[in-house]
């Protein structure tokens, strides 16, 4: 027999089995009421079900969307073929596939042989490089030298695409031989052809289905791995770029810049299309990062206000975390409203952004007094010597007539503004570029505009603390002068880090018991590889100016720090697993600034930063290193950790794909490097009780002592408060007591933090988890 | 007896000899009256008197001035002392001194002992890298072989100062040992010190006491040889900077950029300041570069309506020459008008400046077309597939309201700009640059703008039959769209070289004899290297940026390639006199441009360009190496015409300095390597009678046949037309008769032209002279 007729027999033959409504399915199952709304769908389906008559994953969707089938009232009328298609198959992140399929379909579908679940597709938001020096990474000791700069590991980047010409992607001095678990490939497209990838861009690939099929009138403007978007070959090039001298955004923050495992292989999964980005795509690209055998991947987006098992990177990276694939994520830029959060996953890195102790260009007074402000004017304008203006009514700003007679009246000057209640910075940073002043200060603290504002005219923002000697000179001189310099980098900038203003907060939506974020990494201000042909500068409004490197914001430039700190720990520790990673960078990271004070936080520079805005703190790869201990935790502890919610069988099946897990042991207490209680605003007290067990990852024995800082209002009791461990690999288990008790006088919004340390005798490690009291209903 | 006793006696006694009015001078001659008006003046004086009582000259030139005394009839009321004061003693460009004197001392010293002339100071106007490859130098052949890219010779430039610290100052590759005629130095001033010389730049000294004279309130801004200007870090990179790659102004010209005599020395002679330029403090930097041996003088600058006698630059290059030290200068930048150009002195190579074969942008339409037009805007602004908008009305663009309202309604088009008689392209580029527009593309053939202009905003300068296509098309079409691309270097433009517009036009005002210029050299668009903080380019109307290399466009540009090009021909022809050198220079000439036609005039793109525009046509290094025969010139012949001219014998003396040369010869007809011959208006017929001797220079003997190229409406003859040479080294003398015939319906005013070319048997060497035929009185 013909094999293909074999085949159909056997598809006969299943769906006579499977589908009650067979017969009927043989008239008019193609044609559909034209008034049917279609959309896509991701379908999880029970991989243990396998009707092993279909040779491929792929033949049982297909046969299981054809045999889907609209509703039977279906008249004989207007009949049009049905517009039902299979997009992808997914076998590694999760098993099923994404169809589009109208509603009836999707109903008809649900009663299929090994359906788990189905929910439409979303789309998702997007969330260097002096920072590998600020986070004291150094070939000579520590992280880099000890996983030789990330040699031998794979990181997939889940993005916009990469653009392969530019310098950071080169492949001078990277290893010839690919790794042998590497099944990747580069694919072919728009303006990219499979010689574009080398020994440092090792993998390139473009999943755009899920997309098209949300939006079937849309055109790919660049239907290929590359980059059209910016986004993609930052983040990538932050994880992996190689080393690029003389690299810089119009003169600032110049130098040799690199990524932060500087010999890590780079693979581009572009899911993030200039026409949006599927949860489909997504999906997709992390099945086949995870089938191509990456060892990190980094995904700097997410989708908002979505359940986890509704969510493509929880399920794909629950199955990551399986094969031991790390992934980090972005919180997002949400900030500073608590709860904003996405990407809150147990079992993924979801990390923060902090500013990093650099600003650009400087104020300097006819006194010879400089001020150090900010400004990445994207030209090296010569402002010299020019007239200082300050004037009450004048600085205010906020009227172009009145900026032009200033000009007109000084011939130039240097015009100051200081931003009001009335007028905000970014209006006058407007209002100053169409007037064309010659040069502007813009007294100013607020953070939005120094995390992510752009000036257009030749101008500088400062403080108002420090705007106050500008002020006193400008008035009590009859012939004020200044001068503004461009192009100018400074470091050493104190307090830093600061969280970042605009950083996504916890709790997490989708599952605030476990502390998100985890982490903070570097994410304000980043300097890295760009696209060259899109805006990232404008002089005036009319000039607009591309460039190879571009200085970015946001938690999406922080997630790839921490996917290259992971990715770097992977060559260093191959024996760890997922959770002793994180662990290890969490309990690692530093909650001092540079001053030797806690962090603080840019949404209220007067306040310390709660782990709700920076999760463990500043990541800190060299600790990270030698932790000390680590809280290891197993796939099954995951699941328990599911089980503990009311989510259905399939729900938890969806996530976790297997039969094999069971429920026999449900718990919300995940062994987890952080603590977070939460108490109901009505009640007096809550007591709140975790179990903990800490594993020896030093040489030989040790002898730890806990040390607690309380949360303001709560009691911590930890027991035993010593732990002694005789051997490495030894586990030790602890419990910790946290008794909330309300104030009469305190108000019932209070978040209040503290931790737990674990310190060894000698002092060689400590190990530290923030521990979060927090009202119920925040999120 | 104490020396200076000795000294003190040999004063009065001198001072009794040479002074009737000695007695009375002992009283008062220290005070003059108040109203009093003292100017600088250079006196010359006979050296061949100096009286032996003296040790130095300065010591007779002091004792001059001290002994000169306002005139008897002061009243003894209100006496103030004399502020006369001794500036510069000249001993090499000149003999004699500068002094700042009262008109009454000046009167009383031309009655001094060894007086020759004095003339009031006078103020001075100032008048790469793709030009060494546009003179087709190339180390493997040519000039460039055989000179070793000028190693060994020294150039002293008189201009602006020198940023030592300038890439193309280097002394990377340069010779260790200097030569052991050199005596200059490295003088310390403000923000200068002697460190900062090198074997590239190997001296550098300061000239001011003429403009401190003449200004005695003024404050000297940067009092050193540092360049405060960039105009003398330009000329002298173009001379003989070293290697730099890299080099670009704002990404237009990129490559590597060096020198035309890229080994040469510079020794740079400050005598042009931000506060003004005296004659004297040029005489005084002229002086000492021939006092501190150097081999050529490059002086772009010039002293306007001056006659010989009077113009420091002729006097100190007439010295200069006598030493075989080539002077070179620049015709100025008063073109396109006939008789405005300064330098025109006989022994001095006078240098037109021409386009070369580069221009920067271009323009693509939305049908794929592209045009290479030109523009220099210092951004490389992203203007891709914007909107093109041609309208007849509005593109006067002559009203910024509607401007405004273009803008608003294509949402951020490109403007095409016609300019018409009601507008000029400058206005329209002003206009549009304060309306903000996105891009503007203006229609010109205005050759001011292409060869000085600027552009403020995203644009871009197309000529008139250029435009017709764009025109076409944005009329054509329903969506017109086009593109602009910045920093794009195109070479290849034809026609070139093409005279410019502003380039100094003959005949020579101060000598209408000999025709000038002698050359031209590139001169507009030269890239070069200039002094960092200076605005070379402005972003709108409010942002000014500086570069380290800059675009410039002048006969001063031009002078340099040529003062370098007599660089290496003096190391590779080291037995060549001044005059030959220049001969050389000029008879091996281009006239023809790329295109093969005769070289056009940017002043009149229709017509060919007169050699009272271009001399003796465009540089050519290579050829010039091998010019088969010489027109030389000895000091006598260059006197024997001064002789020929009314001048006195003190202002013959004040040129020559020496006695010993004598006017039994006197002549106007200088054997010269061109021709020129003025027509009275009056006057039918005019006939011109030259007489010319050549000195076969080219290895053994060679037979030379004349041909000529008859200027319209003259006939020339020339006798012999066949030139017999046995010998290296042998002279052949020749007559040429030049008749001009007036036609009746001929305009008076016509210049016509042609050549004189001695082609040898065999073709190897031509040596081409041109001729002008001109109407009196245009100068």
């Amino acid at each position: 027999m013909e094999p293909s007729f074999v085949y159909s027999l056997k598809l006969i033959l299943f769906l006579i089995i499977t589908t009650p409504w067979f017969l009927l399915s043989l008239h008019g199952n193609d044609n559909v009421d034209e008034s049917s709304t279609y959309s896509t769908y991701i379908v999880h389906m029970d991989k243990s079900q396998f009707p092993n008559i279909f040779t491929t994953h792929h033949d049982w969707f297909e046969a299981t969307i054809q045999s889907s089938k609209p509703s039977i009232h279906i008249s004989n009328s207007n009949k049009k073929p049905s517009k039902k298609q299979l997009l992808y198959s997914y076998n590694h992140a999760m098993y099923g596939f994404s169809a589009t399929l109208s509603s009836e379909e999707l109903n008809s579908l649900r009663n299929s042989y090994g359906f788990i679940s189905a929910y439409p597709d979303r789309t998702a938001t997007m969330d260097t490089t002096h920072t590998f020096e600020f986070l004291s990474l150094d070939p000579s000791f520590g992280l880099w030298n000890a996983s030789n700069l990330g040699e031998g590991v794979i990181v997939g980047v889940i993005d916009s695409g990469v653009w392969p010409e530019s310098e950071s992607f080169k492949d001078d001095g990277m290893e010839k031989k690919l790794p042998l678990k590497w099944k990747g490939r580069c694919e072919e497209g728009e303006e990219f052809n499979a010689s574009m990838c080398n020994l440092k861009l090792i993998g390139a690939r473009y999943f755009n289905k899920g997309l098209v099929a949300a939006k079937p009138n849309v055109t790919i403007k660049m239907n290929s791995p590359r980059d059209y978007d910016g986004h993609g070959t930052h983040t990538s090039s932050t994880v992996a770029g190689n080393y690029v001298h003389g690299a810089n955004f119009f003169g600032y923050a110049k130098g040799v810049a690199r990524g932060i495992a500087p010999k890590a292989r780079v693979a581009m999964y572009k899911v993030s299309w200039e026409e949006g980005r599927q949860a489909s795509d997504i999906l997709a690209g992390m099945d086949q990062a995870i089938g191509d055998g990456v060892d990190v991947i980094s995904a700097s987006m997410g989708l908002d206000k979505v359940p986890l098992y509704e969510d493509s990177i929880a399920i794909a990276s629950f199955a990551a975390m399986e094969k031991g694939i790390v992934v980090s994520s972005s919180a997002g830029n949400e900030g500073p409203k608590l709860g904003t959060l996405h990407n809150g996953i147990p079992w993924v890195i979801n990390v923060a952004a902090s500013s990093i102790d650099r600003t650009f260009g400087s104020l300097v007074l006819g006194n010879g007094e400089t001020i150090i402000g900010w400004t990445l004017f994207a030209a090296d304008a010569i402002v010299q010597d020019l007239q200082l203006v300050y004037h009450d009514t004048l600085s205010a700003c906020n009227s172009s007539h009145m900026l032009r007679e200033v000009v007109a009246a000084t011939s130039d000057g240097i015009i100051v503004c200081k931003a009001s209640d009335s007028i905000s910075v970014f209006d006058q940073i407007n209002l100053v570029t169409m007037t064309n002043v010659k040069g502007a200060v813009f007294i100013s603290d607020d953070s939005e505009v120094t995390e992510w504002g752009h000036l257009y005219s030749p101008s500088i923002v400062i403080t108002s603390k420090d705007a106050k000697s500008v002020i006193n000179y400008a008035q009590s001189n009859k012939n004020p002068k200044a001068s503004i310099n461009f192009q100018q980098t400074f470091l050493g900038i104190k307090p830093s880090p600061v969280a970042a203003r605009y950083s996504s907060r916890g709790p997490s939506p989708s599952f605030p018991w476990i502390l998100k974020p985890d982490i903070m990494a570097p994410g304000t201000r980043v300097l890295a590889a760009y696209i060259p042909h899109k805006t990232t500068a404008t002089i005036g409004t009319n000039v607009f100016l591309s460039s190879h490197y571009n200085i970015q914001s946001g938690t999406s430039m922080a997630c790839p720090h921490v996917s290259a700190v992971a990715a770097l720990l992977k060559a260093a520790r191959p024996e760890w697993g997922v959770a002793a990673i994180k662990s290890a960078i969490m309990t690692t990271a530093n909650f001092l600034d540079n001053t030797e004070n806690l962090i603080r936080d840019n949404a209220n520079p007067n306040e310390f930063a709660s782990p709700l805005a920076i999760g463990a703190g500043e990541i800190d790869p060299n600790r990270a290193l030698d932790p000390g201990l680590v809280y290891d935790a197993t796939p099954q502890d995951y699941v328990n950790l599911l089980c503990g919610l009311n989510y259905s069988y399939d729900q938890i099946l969806t996530i976790t794909r297997s039969r094999s897990y069971d429920c026999s042991n449900p718990s919300l207490d995940l062994n987890y490097p952080s603590f977070i209680v939460f108490y109901s605003k009505e009640s007096e007290s809550v007591v709140h009780k975790f179990r903990r067990t800490v594993t020896n990852v030093g040489e030989g024995g040790a002898t730890y002592r806990v040390k607690v800082r309380e949360p303001m209002g709560s009691m911590v009791t930890v027991l035993p408060n010593t732990l002694v461990f005789k051997d490495k690999n030894e586990k030790q288990s602890y419990e910790v007591h946290i008794m909330y008790m309300k104030k009469d006088n305190e108000s019932n919004n209070n978040v209040s933090f503290g931790d737990i340390v674990w310190v060894e005798d000698g002092g060689k490690h400590t190990v530290r988890s923030p521990i979060v009291v927090a009202p119920n209903g925040i999120v």
